[in-house]
């Protein structure tokens, strides 16, 4: 399918994600409206030339939608997917862009029968949240991923495909268990360890902690400057893989506090050396 | 005290840190010379003009410094500081450049009366390692801890304030106990986090885990890519700190993960918010 043959799409949910894939729509000459909750949102992702028209219900742009992205918290748009599911005409094809996939799933199946579903994921972000931080970049060389449904046909799937590589991605096809288990250890649980260690920090006695904490610091803890509710919806989510990984990396952080705690440097230095190297093997020196 | 009085400085270790500082004081014609461990790195070293002799002896180098700045992992520091300032002519100044600054510091307490010694950790680094990945701009900006010791007077706290300003830092005068906790809470906690995250992820069931990591995991696990000899001696020497900081963290990753895993929402929408919002207050909204 080539970009040419993209149906118009609606975007439900205009904040960074929606409104990088309406620029990056937009920018290929593919109509695109939008849903979405405040008028000062929908406002501005006209000005900025994310969408060409839209409105706050979705009643007003369902029935006339053929391709739409769901781009909102993933509790939001589980319940938004269902609402447009019931609203949609045969043949619309849905499709979101939460970070867990099993619940959304879940949700796609229970669709009417006669409306085509496809869950995605694309794996890019950044910590500003909201349309004035959308790029029609963002998706450059990221891989998307897509889920097949109870609801999925072959249209719909090409339709997705097409989606991902217009916004520049590589669609990647994955079963949602997989999915679910791989972004807790790469993804959920990493955004919760960084919270908790700003709230350690921040409850630590000293003052000294803000004046010295430099751009380890900063790295490390960047994805807990994202949006709360994004954040709550996609641990809430994927609970079981996210307590799964959990309990792996305590058995892991254990390890190595007891290492330092019983002078067992060997042991310190060898765990720290495999997980150099594991990093090493995937992002190079750099990066 | 301007950058043209200070004396000629002699670095022992010539890795990420002595090399940048090398490099620096090279560039504002202030003499240096180096030890170090192996004539490939100490070859290296004058190539770069990092600095203009040395050798692999401290015996050979130590009885004419005048300022000498030990950059080793901590523990490889504490016995090289020793062993200067049994070397050390009287009025030679020692410092460090350790990331944790008690068992230092306790060190210099204990060298010969005569030798001046200053604590330092200048809070700048990357996480690519040794001579070649030496920058005189390394420390630009960046804050220069210090701590006085029993060894210390004017003259040397002023040469150590100048040579932390010479390579472009901030010199801040800290107590080695503060120092250490708050160092704790932001950099050596981070670092076995983020190495307990690599490793978990890499002792999850999927494989996919390695294909979907992007930015968001190359930077929170960024800072555990770094010399595991670094990081095995950073934890070693501030273990009590560290444990502190380790339970404040699990105290907050296990209310988050309760959280999650009870469905509470707003408790979770709220401790993500604090987290969010004082990194926010830290580092603004991007960064």
């Amino acid at each position: 399918m080539s970009p040419a043959t993209l149906p118009p799409v609606l975007i439900v949910g205009l904040g960074l994600i929606g409104g990088s894939v309406g620029l990056r729509l937009r920018e290929q000459g593919i109509a695109v409206r939008g849903v979405t909750r405040s008028q000062e949102t929908l406002d501005r992702a006209l000005e900025l030339g994310a969408v060409q028209g839209g409105s706050l219900e979705l009643t007003r742009e369902v029935p006339d939608a053929r391709l739409i992205l769901v781009a909102a918290p993933t509790q939001t748009s589980i319940r938004l997917l269902t609402v447009a599911g019931e609203l949609a005409r045969p043949g619309t094809i849905l499709t979101d862009a939460c970070s867990s996939k099993q619940e959304v799933v879940a949700a796609m199946n229970a669709l009417p029968r006669g409306i085509a579903a496809i869950g995605g994921h694309p794996m890019a972000g950044k910590e500003l949240a909201g349309i004035n931080a959308a790029d029609s970049r963002l998706f450059e060389g990221a891989t998307w991923v897509l889920t097949k449904t109870e609801r999925s046909d072959a249209a719909s799937a090409a339709a997705c495909e097409t989606l991902a590589t217009v916004c520049g991605a590589d669609p990647l096809w994955v079963e949602p268990e997989e999915h679910d288990d791989a972004v807790a250890a790469i993804s959920h649980l990493p955004l919760l360890a960084a919270a908790a260690l700003v709230l350690a920090a921040e409850g630590s006695r000293s003052e000294l902690v803000w004046r010295l904490a430099s751009s380890g610091f900063r790295d490390i803890t960047r994805i807990a400057a994202g949006e709360p509710e994004m954040g709550a919806d996609l641990a809430l989510t994927n609970s079981p893989a996210l307590h799964e990984a959990a309990t792996l990396f305590d058995t892991h952080l254990t390890s190595l506090l007891d290492a330092a705690h019983t002078g067992d440097k060997p042991r310190l230095q060898h765990l720290l050396s495999q997980a150099a190297s594991r990093r090493r093997r995937m992002y190079g020196g750099g990066g």
